[in-house]
């Protein structure tokens, strides 16, 4: 079935399930993000962080030009680097992303972490990382949130993004958001998955309007090769039992349940995989429908585990705690 | 042996135990902190929240009246309760709070939550708690903590306050109020007990020159009395094996070990007792050394279990997911 979207709070639309370019190699990304328009993906996931976005974008160039695709259909998500949150440093980035990605417009752009980190030329280090120079200190800028928030604003009255997002937000920030905001931010994204499964933060952004996207919906499985000891301490969520038994009932793999778990939710997902198979099923995780206690089932895997936190790398920034 | 002080980042001395106020009954309020002054208190941690400001103070006056103590000697702790948080209202309810309590500086003024609510006149309602009339419906205010802060620093430079905390802040919300204030907070007052120990936060804290201060140092037996579940199934601290196995090393009660795992990491701890041994056994804190590995088993404990989180008490406002 086609990939539902969700209504955004300023009346776009938001394709329910993406590619996520996260970990996706330089090499290889342009074909990855052609094949997955190929495929029927429309959103795809990027930042600058991921230090793919001009292979991304040539991805999305092959396909229009070829007429697979027409840029409306498209929905392209990049995000802001903590290094950049000074406002005058806003602007010139977001052109600098669109540039590499040989875009007009991002369909969403969102600000990558509640962490305002000192600029860095991107002539001198693109993209900056956390750390300054010597790989071991961490230099923070002097810009508030909110500051950098208004900055954001500012590229979506020009037109240069058409959605705000902010992501690894926690309650208390998003009410804060709520507070400054002149245009409510329509997204948050997050890590999301049976381990982490943050009701409430999910419940307080739907119930303000605010779409909400899943991250590392696999769980420990993303962390794995980043030598993270507790992703390697954790059974991997494709082979818990409860997930297996699940899409044994429904015919479906266990990742397409872990998925499902959050479209059926209305949380967007943006799996990536290099596997045509799995590219496909990945995609194809809103035709079917778990119960009430399937669902409920799933969630009780809970266990507030959360890998992508800053501190599980060695930066010491706890805005988790 | 005497309590020794905490040097804020301003300078200013705080006693490293104190006696909290928080369900401290009216009836009694005067005649307990009046005992406790005599036994050798000499910081009270109290809030508009608790109800108790009048009674507090009370007790305050006698003990100066009858020469036992100074104003000067003493460190009088209040809160900005959530529904002041708009810049008008800051001064008018610290202004009364102070009258309450007889006063005419606060050591140290606290914001209470990250939560702005709507305010509540005091005439109608006071204090003013969580939920508007009808028991059910929260509702916020438009007041951003970047506003409400800079009116605690207006304080702070009126001589009103003369230090500026914050409480159940998470890092990221630290770290923003650092790229916004005037003047750095001079504390931050989180539930801390060997069940919540948040290590990082507590490191951010004091590699940036802000004090910490713990409430409810014994973990779950704070909250057994408010019939709250996780309470009630998590065993109690003062119970436990370590614990008593430490406090029998050290010829000490269970509760000295709880606070002295605090103050000897260089927190400060605001216990309550209606029982005058134990009033004077927990001021005796800080006058024998546990060992590093004691220190370490006590943390080991750690379940990242926290009791005083708003949506235990049914409150919409995750703000520590």
């Amino acid at each position: 079935m086609a990939v539902p979207n969700v209504k955004l709070n300023n009346g776009k639309q938001m394709p329910l399930v993406g590619f996520g370019l996260w970990k996706v190699n330089n090499d290889t990304c342009a074909d990855q993000v052609y094949n997955a328009i190929k495929t029927g993906y429309r959103l795809f996931d990027g930042a600058c962080d991921y230090g793919n976005e001009k292979e991304a974008g040539q991805g999305v160039k092959r396909a229009i030009d070829e007429g697979l695709v027409k840029r409306e259909e498209l929905f392209i998500v990049s995000k802001l680097w903590n290094s950049f949150h000074d406002k005058e440093r806003v602007g010139p980035i977001c052109k600098r992303q669109l540039a590499d990605w040989g875009l007009e417009y991002f369909d969403l752009f969102i600000i990558h972490f509640p962490i305002a980190l000192k600029y860095v030329d991107p002539s001198v280090r693109y993209p900056p990382g956390f750390f300054i120079e010597d790989n071991k200190t961490i230099e923070l800028s002097k810009t508030s949130l909110e500051t950098t928030y208004h900055a954001m604003e500012e590229l979506y009255d020009a037109g240069l993004i058409r959605a705000i997002g902010i992501s690894n937000y926690t309650g208390a920030l998003i009410l804060d958001v709520e507070r400054y905001a002149k245009h409510l931010p329509q997204t948050l994204q997050i890590e999301h998955h049976p381990y982490l499964v943050q009701q409430d933060l999910i419940d307080l952004c739907h119930n303000r309007g605010i779409a909400v996207t899943a991250y590392s919906s696999f769980g420990p499985q993303s962390f794995l090769e980043m030598n993270m000891q507790s992703a390697q301490d954790t059974p991997l969520l494709m082979e818990h039992d409860v997930i297996k038994g699940i899409a044994a009932k429904h015919g479906k793999t266990p990742a397409q349940v872990l998925l499902r778990w959050s479209t059926q939710r209305n949380i967007a997902v943006i799996p990536k995989s290099n596997n045509q198979t799995r590219l496909a099923q990945n995609l194809d995780v809103c035709g079917f429908e778990m119960s009430e206690a399937e669902l409920k089932s799933i969630s009780a895997l809970d266990k507030d585990l959360r890998f992508n936190n800053p501190t599980n790398y060695g930066f010491p920034i706890p805005i988790f705690s």
